[in-house]
């Protein structure tokens, strides 16, 4: 297994190389053939002049090659300035075809205009073979190595909670029912009630990255049944500021990573541009979000909508972000403590010490400092009318736990507003929604 | 917040520090209190004289103060030769109770001699604290981030692929139902059918960490109902070598930083040592090691059973290994092609381009390079009775498809191994059995 991946080809000039890849096209004339080869870091161009003596087994097969085809190639990289690609041509020695395109595509991948999302779906297999695609899951797998790399450095624990559960509890929206042998299971949610063990366990800092289930029956750009939620959690907090700041420089530290990788690649594939953010972030009241958004742009709705940003106040976050703070992203905080989950901390007088981030005007993160006084707890989820099927979870608390704090990040969301891709229907690499359990 | 951990106190000498952590112990003499403070990297003792009149406040809160509630402690670090515990202590100046242990706990962590499993299992939150656990995950955690930095550095992307699928499709063992919307789902055994779709598309080399789910019967200390895999797969292979030389590679890797980090204190607790592996690993037909294992140490079984490796074998084969190769690891091949899955590729013989991976007896992967051309794998398909449940996964290999290999590795078993832990019910974050959903 010696191949060189297409982008190291430069390295090659002169020199015998062997490269593997998809035949993107192949061009027979009368005098030469050319093949375009691609590989999940590029294309090259193999050339071969029918002429030649030596080349009579090649123009064989390259007779009887077709388009996504994948082939295995030995021969010489040249430059060659005439060629567009790149300026270089490789003059093949061998050429073995190592599977073959067994016929018409179900759809043309690299135009995908007039195709409707539902078939792209459907043939994700063909799909993600655009260039657009292989790339937007590089990134996204990019993003998740930089953030695990800052919370590796500040000495977080990567742990891997149980998606079964014995109880439905906790949240408003629905679980999802298992047959499980003689009884029924639950998917969780979100790893919350287990990443907060560990820190009851003494871990310290934990994070997890994993799939969540929520049985919502809707159908929006930003709901699926099945996501990946990045989830963090850390002990020993003086306040949610801590939370805040914590995820201001995490952040940072990836998009700054990724704008040195792909940042030139991503405005000239995704028409946008990574804009690396400056901490701290921004942070607002959530009344003088409100009180703003009607002073400056006119926007007004009832007192009564104002317990949580409506969707068109959220979008509009993102130009009072822009216009008052020049960032992209903003905290919003003091939410109305009754509307939100019994384990986020209120203060003495009642505040919740939770908020959310919103970047480019979506909500990517709900945070907080977490209740973690036993007889606090204990009263907030009485209060919520919660009973049984959170005990095992007040247990936690009964006996020492340290002040702590976290967040959870959709990754499938944030890949779409990094990329300023429509839905998570495309980010995800196979959706699954109400109505999309396939392929 | 401004905590220093424990491990890096030594830093600090004749200076204020912060510290936080649970009360490991507090014992209140006529002249003194002592406190000993945990955090998840270490100890450290915390004298207050009781003479001393400035004191007063704290010898009142230390009087209050159980074990197992957390601190947050300021004080000045002292070098101190008589002290045991690191020849340190800190003096301090505040002591703030953050959490309360609000009375006896389940069962005595520390000392487990006489605790069942369950008992510990149902009190997980407590189990946990013991340091060998907290250090347990601390390994864990880094086993999987070593594994994942080689294969960062080898151009791997990491996919997030759907645990809800559409049928209950593939191998043998049974599948978890889901009740979905109006229809039904299943839960995925293993990403298997989906990694494979990332190599049709051209992804190049891909990796995965998720849960997988499976709905078998048994109580043994290698089976759970979930666990985390470390799933992989790669394009452009020669052979099932290339294969079993990343894998050996990665591991060798993986152990080498584990060892490094961890080696002398996993042997004071644990009391085992890592063996940094050397490659490639050894290679080894299955009728050869039985050959072996009767020659050698008079193992007969049966003909028939011969397919596969017995359990008594598989263990076994730790001491052939050693004796015969001086190492921990054996790759074990050409097992029978019609007992192993049908996406394994066979060669024009017939015989099967897969493997086993053993290690310290017990059998942590299966690996192979996989049938990626169309009509192979419609006939493996047919020959094992699949039909209409993996016509989508048969499609991927329709319009063209890399030449590929890969392997899992499930994390719970290679901690067991690493650590030699009796069971994967200890080294699950929270096991889950037929029997066990809680907490």
């Amino acid at each position: 297994m010696n191949r060189i991946k297409l982008e190291e080809l430069s390295e090659h000039y002169g020199k015998e190389v062997t490269v593997s890849g998809f035949v993107d096209s192949v061009r027979n004339l009368q005098w030469v053939q050319f093949i375009v080869l691609r590989d999940e870091t590029g294309k090259v161009q193999i050339t071969i002049e029918k002429s030649e003596e030596k080349n009579a087994e090649l123009v064989k097969i390259v007779d009887e090659l077709s388009a996504e085809s994948t082939i295995k190639v030995t021969g010489t990289l040249m430059e060659a300035p005439k060629v567009k690609l790149n300026g270089m041509e490789i003059i093949p020695s061998e050429i073995i075809v190592t599977s073959r395109n067994e016929g018409e595509l179900p759809f043309n991948y690299k135009d995908i205009s007039t195709v409707n999302l539902d078939t792209r779906l459907d043939n994700r297999y063909i799909d993600l073979r655009s260039e657009k695609n292989v790339m937007m899951f590089q990134v996204q797998s990019d993003f998740i190595r930089y953030m695990r790399e800052y919370l590796y450095d500040h000495d977080f624990t990567e742990i891997h909670t149980p998606k079964f559960i014995g109880a439905a509890s906790e949240s408003g929206s629905e679980v999802f029912e298992v047959k499980y042998f003689d009884r029924k299971a639950y998917l969780a949610q979100s790893p919350q009630f287990y990443k907060q063990m560990a820190i009851a366990a003494g871990f310290g800092n934990v994070f997890e990255v994993a799939p969540c289930f929520r049985a919502e029956n809707s159908n929006t750009s930003r709901h699926a049944t099945e996501f990946t939620s990045f989830d963090l959690e850390f002990s020993y907090i003086d306040s949610f500021d801590d939370v805040m700041n914590l995820e201001a420089e995490m952040l940072t530290y990836a998009l700054e990573k990724l704008d040195k990788k792909y940042g030139d690649r991503i405005e000239k594939m995704f028409g946008t541009k990574i804009i690396v953010p400056k901490c701290p972030f921004p942070k607002m009241a959530l009344s003088d979000v409100y009180k703003e958004l009607e002073e400056r742009y006119g926007y007004k709705v009832d007192d009564s909508e104002k317990t949580d940003l409506t969707t068109e106040a959220e979008k509009l976050t993102f130009k009072l972000a822009m216009d008052k703070f020049n960032s992209e992203f903003l905290f919003v905080t003091d939410y109305p403590a009754d509307k939100r989950a019994f384990y986020h901390m209120r203060d003495e007088n009642g505040v919740l010490q939770g908020y959310d981030l919103i970047w480019r005007g979506v909500e990517i993160t709900s945070g907080a400092q977490r209740e973690h006084r036993y007889e606090e707890i204990c009263k907030n989820a009485k209060s919520k009318g919660l009973g049984k099927d959170v005990e095992f979870y007040l247990d936690f608390f009964k006996h020492g736990c340290p002040p702590h704090g976290g967040f959870a990040i959709g990754v499938d969301r944030l890949t779409m507003l990094l990329l300023n891709i429509p839905s998570v229907k495309e980010t995800q690499f196979l959706f699954r929604g109400p109505n999309r359990l396939e392929p």
